[in-house]
């Protein structure tokens, strides 16, 4: 009999539980042995609660606990989920989570951490929500030399550039719909600043490559400042805006990694990732280019994800090995930015344009009056080298474009 | 040291020995040791081969041979490489295969022969070359209850109808073209007709839903009938035609199954899965639709796939739980075949199809001016109930309709 407990009993891990209790007898077939939810941890009350009599507010409880062998962390952020992690697994608890803040900030400490004390830190639900990813990276692709790691890795950005694509809204009022509909937060600026998608990159990046690439090491754009015209010229040149996630194995053996908003041609199949699904390219040696696709986020997709986790555990309490990477520091990353084409817009005559850049192919949009221009540079260039090109030249929109 | 073996040295086999030999050293640190290659079995000479001093032509030296551990089937078809598995698992060695036929035909035998003995039989390359599926099917969605599998499971039929979409061409010539390509066989009836996709959907039926599915319990059509008249009726309605694999889990525990071309909205991802590659979409209670995307054949795909299985049992020697499911039998499947709405093309008048089918959407079509009408059905019925409605009409086409 495997004992769990739940920190945090919020949508992630009400769905936790849901899914733990709902599906108990499948379960139990999985994981050869019943798994019991033991302990549900939060400050909050939760009168209506089902599983009322699993409610603690005293962490220690659980910490103390022997028989508790793994916990699920849906607490979210840094803060107390740090600092009951690292009991938990000082404790000789595995800790499993969908909390990808944490991964991506502590996640090469909390894993080693995990393996001095002879249990494991598994977080599948941390990037694509259900959508299977972290185990296919590390165990199905064990035989390939992996490349790149592209990804639409944010459902709330998606869905907002989906409905400005589609509706020919402008931003503002593509997120107002979003909020309406429940994929957007009231404070949504972790979503449409890049941030979320940042943190997934750099979780998939440190798996895939093997060391640590924390945050703030990968240049981060947005999507606000998308306009309907650059939607417009997308189309029209047969390509969609999306906000992707991209980490490239460069040849010094360093990671080139950015977050931003890239023009997709329409054969990508990246490009009919739409809505609030995610789609996640993982380009290996021997295999090429495979693609996962799904729900990226939403309680029980994620919570399925968590439990998928508890129940590898249970199964595989004495032998599961972990999974560790190397530390990050300064010579993980590129010195350079990453180098792309880049679709630049600009109030300026074509030729003028095409000029500064050294050549490109001139975008056409219907019903255009504006004087503007609009035009992809004919090769791949880093951020300087495309400054230096505009000179005094004042861009009004300028995007990366995927190759 | 793991020590292994390759039976059949052919397209895969041979890639199998390249992408142990030439990822030497990122698999010994995947598997926490190294994986040496110490025979190669195959009846032919390859004087070219760089791996000279490991061939024999005497399966029994490895057999008996205790130093190795992990056999690769490559073989194909049923005959010795049934005889040469069962051989290797009786002697304890566990055997990784891609060899599709086998594992739909006596999978569930072997899984269990191999558990009997302590060993494992794993073969995750039977199915989409590359893609992952079979372990996110037994381990990432362990969580759901799994309830239909969908996929474009043949690369060869894939080009061909994408070819044929997008060329207009006719399906003889379309063949012709994907084998001057390589990517139809000589004989290309295994393909065409359906029977390859058929023993793939058997194979995720039988682990999805826990009870061997046989290919002889799939009614299996193939693509050889499709027209460009087809192809131009589903553009304009919006759709792909596309062959599938479907095993759909019934309210009563049986699975219906099918394999045979289908209407495909745009709208669904499978539309998108276009030339020689593999998609298969799983539905879980929990998790929703989730797809997986790539090349479903190919030398060094499908050799990934089999040095992945390789890396599993070499890293997890003593502790692989095996991979099992029940017995199969007439009870496993449900007695009616599949209800799907159908879209039916005859030499009739609109109305007269439209009442013969008791109601459905009219397809419409640029330059039809043979007389000839295109019409899906309103609701779902089973191929018999369809025929029913149909009375003295002979349809010219009739495929099925993905909803």
């Amino acid at each position: 009999m495997t004992k769990t407990a739940i920190l945090g009993y919020g949508t992630v891990g009400s769905g936790v539980a849901e899914v733990l209790c709902g599906h108990a007898d499948s379960i139990a077939r999985k994981a050869d042995g019943p798994i019991a939810l033991k302990y549900i941890c939060d400050v909050r009350d939760f009168p209506d609660s089902p599983y009322q009599d699993l409610f603690t507010k005293d962490f220690s409880v659980i910490e103390r606990d022997p028989e508790v062998g793994i916990v699920v962390e849906t607490i979210g952020g840094i803060g107390v989920a740090l600092d009951f992690t690292r009991r938990c697994l000082r404790a000789g608890k595995s800790v499993v989570t969908s909390n990808k803040e944490l991964v991506a900030m502590h996640g090469y400490e909390l894993t080693h951490l995990a393996a001095e004390n002879g249990v494991c830190y598994l977080f599948e639900a941390s990037v694509g929500g259900g959508i299977p990813i972290i185990r296919p990276l590390t165990q199905c692709l064990a035989a390939n030399d992996l490349l790149e790691i592209t990804g639409i890795l944010n459902g709330t950005t998606n869905y907002i550039l989906t409905r400005m694509a589609r509706a020919g809204a402008p931003f503002a009022e593509a997120l107002k719909e979003a909020q309406a509909n429940g994929y957007a937060e009231r404070d949504p600026s972790a979503d449409v600043e890049g941030h979320d998608a940042c943190r997934k990159i750099c979780i998939l990046a440190s798996i895939a490559f093997g060391r640590h690439i924390y945050p703030d090491q990968v240049p981060t754009e947005g999507i606000s400042h998308i306009t309907p015209t650059d939607m417009d010229y997308a189309e029209q040149s047969g390509r969609k805006i999306k906000l992707l996630g991209r980490a490239v194995l460069m040849p010094d053996g360093t990671v080139s990694a950015c977050v931003g908003p890239h023009l997709v041609d329409l054969e990508n199949p990246l490009a009919g990732v739409e809505d609030v699904f995610n789609g996640i390219t993982v380009r290996g040696d021997a295999i090429g280019d495979v693609m996962f696709y799904g729900r990226g986020a939403g309680k029980l997709p994620t919570a399925s994800a968590v439990v998928a986790d508890v129940i590898d555990l249970a199964r595989n309490r004495e032998h599961r090995k972990p999974l560790l990477w190397e530390k990050g520091g300064p010579d993980a990353v590129s010195a350079q930015p990453m180098a792309t084409r880049w679709y630049v817009r600009a109030q300026t005559r074509p030729e003028e344009l095409r000029t500064a850049l050294g050549g490109g192919q001139l975008l056409a949009r219907r019903g255009n009056e504006n004087g503007e221009t609009a035009c992809i540079t004919a090769g791949a260039l880093t951020p300087e080298e495309l400054r230096q090109r505009l000179g005094a030249l004042q861009p009004l929109s300028v995007l990366r474009v995927l190759d």
